[in-house]
């Protein structure tokens, strides 16, 4: 399967990639500092010019999304756009461009997150993205056509992220292991427009 | 209880402001095409004006919000602008600014809709703006102070808007008394956080 990680330098990306590539997936990987394709998913510009130098592909996996974090005091109409650009608008138009690239009954699977149903103090933002993430791939599931799936994983913190379990009281982290596994039920399970949790 | 209602000339809007006024509460009207107080919500200067114009009160409850319908092949960058500006941020800056204003224990009451959960051709934009209103509801239950409480109010299609049914195969519509309940459990309830559904 020809697979693309946009976000591939992240924590998540790089051990996805890694595993799947180890099972002799073709792995392509993206990111703003990616050696080969570079994509920076707030231009569509960008992220169209990927699309052209990749060609077809199977599935995309997106790993990747900025939210503004800090006291909802300073949360404003501007710094709400972080979120707005990197993490849905970025996903969103990975799909709304991505689906006249990729291969029929190929998949795209996106990132949301615990928070959008278990809110923490400073994450407003990134609630609010993933909301938007979430219901739009509920949405595009019944658009999408030639068999084209779409689906979320949202994990709790990730293991492998321990700077960020204090801002999650009590939350369960999702490990490496546990996020392999989401993302393989989207990629090669056959549901679409589901949110995929651990 | 001194009730600012946002989108006061729509269906929604006109019909609760009535009841509400009818039964002794002050109403104050807004729209974009309001007689005494105007505001258009996706300027935020607009909103700070609209709120220094009314002073303190008591519920903000908003019934406004324009999304892009239409065909998934025209849905791009550009006119998913129209729900993030219209639905999501004109709300949600509509908490962020009136937070500063409304008397302690006060409530924002915000619209969303079922296309969050149950989406429908052409609607993608309003499913995502939808999914990211109640995502930031939660997420601003947990961080406003002073007990302000905040829920959304989710009807399925409206009694009153048969031009939309064709679009809603199946979904039993909202009648007017229905969403008064809604908002009445919004208003005059202790919840906080709550997507508040028929």
């Amino acid at each position: 399967m020809r697979i693309v990680i946009v976000g591939a330098s992240g924590t998540m990306g790089t051990y996805l990639a890694d595993v799947l590539e180890g099972e002799g997936h073709e792995l392509i990987r993206t990111s703003r500092s990616a050696k080969e394709i570079q994509v920076d998913t707030t231009s569509t510009q960008s992220i169209e010019a990927m699309f052209e130098k990749i060609g077809p592909f199977d599935a995309l996996v997106t790993t990747a999304g900025e939210t503004f974090v800090g006291p909802w005091k300073n949360l404003n109409d501007q710094n709400f756009k972080k979120g707005i650009e990197g993490k849905m608008m970025g996903q969103i138009n990975l799909v709304l461009i991505g689906q006249h690239y990729i291969n029929p009954k190929g998949s795209f699977t996106l990132i949301t997150g615990a928070l959008t149903h278990e809110p923490q103090i400073n994450f407003a933002n990134a609630s609010a993205v993933n909301g938007a993430v979430e219901s739009f791939v509920k949405a595009a599931a019944i658009e999408l056509q030639n068999g084209i799936r779409i689906n979320a994983v949202s994990p709790s913190v990730i293991e492998n992220s321990p700077h960020y379990f204090p801002y999650f009281p009590g939350e369960i982290p999702t490990t490496m292991k546990q996020l392999e596994y989401l993302f393989r039920k989207s990629l090669f399970g056959a549901g679409t427009g589901n949110i995929i949790k651990p």
